[in-house]
């Protein structure tokens, strides 16, 4: 017997398709033009049109993140999930797309700091931070983290997509990461997030073909 | 001031944790207890309880899969992130983790079979596929694709985890694979799925420890 099956076989079509989709569906009002790039993409990411409630936006801060990537800004990662989720062909200037989690370093770090290893793998961030883009979509620990660092003078980062996802920690490290006040944040509240909706971020932030 | 807050570091506490919400919030009875750990382990990536109602497993898979995999089954993923969310220490055989998305005949064959490069990439896994543990978290086009090749005649795998995620023939494919009849499959029904959950569904076969 013959095997094929009915299916859109051709993916500009699919991206097409599905984009439209969202946006008949999705709650978008409330976004700037260019804020509603970025959630469209981060609900393709999920499959679900409802987490369009739980995007924020600090002001701005899409437009800084575009600013610094196109200037070649670094992008840090927490997990090499997000980091193979970033599309190079997409970055302006070949940025550098960074996951310290396996360095040899982190093990003996996150034992002296009595954190986990998606935290202490941050301790190799600070350097560079100061304007990069942050990309947190798996370890709320790593978001705590980059928040404590903060806190004690760490450089500033251009955007800070806070993303992590899970039942401990997960939805409090993103209302701490709102409340600090001074961060460039773009968050997906509650327990939901991860690191295909934190790389569909970075993604939209760092081109805009659609 | 001091950037010291306050959240939980250690890691396992963490998964013990979640893990506790999980039972205490999801609906888990309708599972046998070897489906209840993959599905447990599925709603930690995403942190969503409500997705229990979505998961479901063809007769026998999770022990048909544990079997191939401690005779050292390699495991086919859809997408790098998919392959990247596979635990290597959980292993139980040092089983191969394959992505063949990025091979240099993926173009190619895309173009002469009219299909997505998640489609065409399938064609890379033909020889090794029966007995295998096959992951698709990514593209809808790639489930299609495989199950047009098992009505061809392709070798079954042990297992077929089907979690595409999104709006465009995500749910069409999972609805295909169930309705197939033959197929050893682990399904999130409906558009949700992706790399986190599909690879997640990996690392509870793959190991029993929590």
């Amino acid at each position: 017997m013959s095997g094929a099956l009915d299916y859109i076989r051709d993916g500009a079509e699919i991206y097409r398709h599905s984009f439209a989709i969202i946006r008949s569906e999705a709650r978008l009002e409330r976004f700037s033009p260019a804020e509603e790039r970025v959630a469209v993409r981060i609900i393709h990411a999920c499959g679900m049109t409802e987490v369009a409630q739980d995007i924020e936006f600090a002001p701005g801060v899409v437009e800084t993140a575009q600013t610094a990537l196109r200037a070649g800004a670094p992008i840090f990662c927490d997990a090499n999930m997000v980091a193979y989720g970033v599309t190079r062909a997409r970055l302006p200037a070949a940025n550098e797309v960074i996951c310290t989690l396996a360095d040899p370093q982190v093990p003996a770090l996150a034992q002296k700091t009595g954190n986990t290893r998606s935290a202490a793998a941050l301790e190799l961030w600070r350097e560079r931070m100061g304007g990069a883009v942050v990309a947190i979509g798996n370890a709320p620990t790593a978001l705590f983290r980059l928040l404590e660092m903060l806190r004690e003078g760490a450089p500033m980062p251009a955007a800070i997509i806070g993303m992590p996802v899970g039942f401990v920690g997960a939805a409090e490290s993103k209302e701490a990461l709102e409340a600090y006040g001074r961060a460039p944040f773009i968050v997906v509240q509650g327990r939901k997030g991860g690191s295909a909706m934190a790389a569909a971020a970075i993604n939209a932030l760092a081109s805009e073909k659609e």
